[in-house]
Formats: structure tokens, sequence, C-alpha cells
């Protein structure tokens, strides 16, 4: 434990790490009665996240928030599958905040108040302030704060969101690390100096598929198979 | 209650509104020995505190976080107590971390907690993010999120503070409550379209003076006595 002593802060991925996004979406979907299926549904929404954030990266378009991307994500794969003229306005705006209702992994909430007890603990997610917040509040995610790429306008990988946390609570960047369960996530955030906590969700893109684990040359300093884990490995 | 049936977020003020900071800081001030009364101690250092955030609104200087003012407002205090040569660099950055540490009304906590049953509860303080964060987790103070004129790099009462609240949770100014021990404050948030509740919090001062209280022609939408009777007047 002696190494992680100067750590104060635990900065987590959400959406993948904390919460099931396909899970959610895909129970959303599948309750519309659209006749696609949900969890196909879910990827193909999922799969535009990546190249809407890079145009903002890029600097092709000027900052815009999560949901605004999430909401022409939405427009698009409805289009995609064929149900464009199945869902009104009204029905759009309220399928696009199923993004502030996704459920948490069954153990994130107590794992999270094991580390809140030593750590402060804050989301780092590509998700706006807002969409954070109303997660939050549904699922009783015990943050001591709400930190988003938004706060920093920076979506990550960019240096300017794992940076950013240092920067707010005055620390060194060793001082924070960043939880998640995608080694992208973290290898940027160790390149910016943060300490790294690789945490393992076998589920995140369904039963089939594997997400975006470790591979050979990778070194972070924890590899975890949840919080519960994490919280034993880290002391609390 | 029928009128605010729209409010979805509450928005507070916490330098005397929800924490006592005048006692917090007459209380480390009187602890360090200096021969100083921590009362006047307190008092003379946060007179500087107004002067030093129009610096910055008036855009005579560039942005910079509250904690950094409060360490240059800490250094003129010092020297017109005459005690300048009694405190090093690392008893002084102690002491402005007092600001972190200052602990709440008595009925703030239990008050806050009723309050978010109902409401989005976020503070919306000149306050930097690390400064609020530490002070909520060590007084348990249950916020939904961190909210900042460092989020929005606007000291209140600048409009881009409070707007900068109804623009993250995307919803009408009207659907933002300012809570408030203050009045300018809340007349600021009222010039946006805020929602307004007066809390009294007559000690904030010392018991000898009064704070900024509401004039005749001051008419905000609650005015309360305290959080409980807040959640009392609000129907939580």
């Amino acid at each position: 434990m002696a190494a992680f002593d100067e750590v104060q802060v635990l900065a987590f991925d959400v959406f993948g790490t904390v919460v099931d996004w396909r899970g959610s979406i895909a129970r959303e979907v599948d309750a519309l009665g659209l006749g696609v299926d949900g969890g196909a549904f879910a990827d193909a929404w999922r799969s535009r996240y990546q190249p809407a954030m890079q145009a903002v990266r890029s600097g092709e378009r000027p900052w815009v928030r999560l949901d605004v991307l999430h909401r022409e994500n939405l427009d698009a794969t409805l289009a995609a599958f064929g149900v464009a003229d199945r869902l009104d306005e009204p029905a759009r705006v309220t399928l696009n905040l199923a993004w502030h209702r996704l459920d948490p992994w069954p153990e994130a909430r107590a794992g999270l108040a094991r580390l809140k007890s030593r750590f402060v603990i804050t989301p780092l997610s590509n998700g706006n302030v807002g969409l954070l917040t109303r997660m939050a509040k549904r699922a009783a995610l015990p943050w001591d704060c709400v930190l988003s790429a938004e706060v920093y306008r920076a979506y990550k990988p960019e240096p300017g969101a794992y940076l950013g946390v240092a920067d707010t609570f005055d620390v060194a960047p060793a001082q924070v690390m960043m939880v998640a369960a995608h080694a992208a996530d973290l290898r940027a955030a160790a390149a910016c100096g943060l300490r790294t906590a690789y945490v393992d969700r076998p589920l995140e893109f369904g039963p089939q598929r594997r997400g975006d684990v470790p591979r050979e040359g990778d070194r972070f300093d924890i590899t975890s198979t949840g919080f519960d884990d994490l919280a034993d490995r880290l002391g609390c």
C-alpha cells in the first residue's frame, strides 16, 4: 500500500467502468417496441461516440457537450435502423436522456463508498456535468464532486482532462489515480503522470465481445476485478 | 408550493450561508497564539475578499482561483496586524487552507439532506472547486455536484455564474433557485431570471454586526431562517 500513500484523488471513467451503458440503453430501447434489437442498437449508437468527439478534439467543430453529440448520434442511428419515423421529437429527447439513467454495475456503489473513506472520489468522464450529476443522483453514486471533460473543455484522451483534475485539487499528477476499464484511457493518463488502476468489466460490450483490455507491455499500477477488489488493494 | 414546481436545482452560496467562515477562521487564528484577536483577524482577512475578486471581474488581472486570492490577502493581513514575521511559508500554506475546513452552521447538513430528496443541490460559491470539495468531504455536506465561479470563470455577482448553472443542467433560469444569506447575491440571481431564497444567518459577522440583509423593495421568492425552515417551505 505504501506506494500509493501520496495519492489523494481517484478519478473514475464512468461509461463501462461505473455503469453498464450497454445493458441500460438496450433495456430502454427494447421497451420502446421499435422492432430493433436493443443491444445492437446500443452498440450502433455507441459506435458513433468516438468519431463525434474526435470532430471536437481536432478543432473541426467548437466545443459541444456530450448530450448534444448523443442526440446527433441517436438521430443517425434511428435512420440507419430504418426507424426514423417511429420516434417523434419528445420521444427522442426522452430516449437521449437514457444516458442520464444508466445503471451501475452491481458492486459499484458499495465499492465507491469504501474508496471514499480514504480518497477524494470524482468522475472524470466525457459525459457532461448535468448528465453525470443526474446519473449519480438516480443511482446514489457517492461522488465527492463531479468533474468532467466539460469542465476542462477537453475530451479524453486529451491531456487537458487528466491534468485538469490535478490542477483542480492543486496536487501533482502522481497524486491522482485514474480508474478505468479501458486501457487507452489509462495509457493517456499515465502519459500525463497520473497513477492508473485498471478495472476489468468483461460484460461491458455484452457476452460476445471484449473491450479495450490491457495488452502486453501495459504497466498499470493496479489491475483489479471491480471496485471492492480495488478498495482491498488500496487498503480501504 | 405549487409556484416552485418547476424548480429543479437549488444553488447555494457557501461562505456565510452554509458555513460559519468567521467563527471557523477565528478559531484557527486564535489557536496559533499570534497575540491577535481571531475574530478581528477573520474580519480583516475577509474584508479583502471583494476587492480581490473585483480585480478579476474588471479584467485588471486574468482569472485566478480563490485559493490564490485568499493567500495574497492572508499575507497582506498578517502584515497589517504586524505579525508577518510570526508565520513561515509552511504555516501560511496551512492557515490559508483553513477556508477548506470551515464548519457548517448547526442545521445545515440535515437541512441539505432534506432538500436533496427533492432537488439537485449544488454549491454556487466564489470558492474554487477544490476548496468546496474538501470542505464538503470534511463536513459531510451531501452535494449532488460541486459547481463554482471557477467552473464558469465568473465571480458572482457576474451573470455568467448564475446562468452557468442553468446551462449546466439545460434548464431555464427560473428552474434554478439561488439560496443565499446575502441580498446582493439574490438580487443578481433574480436579474438573471433565477428564483431566490433568502436565509437569515444573523451571526455570520459575529454578534455585533449585521450582514447584507434584505432592504425595502427586495422581493425574494422565499425568506427563511435556515435550511430546515427552507425545506419546510419547499415541502421537502
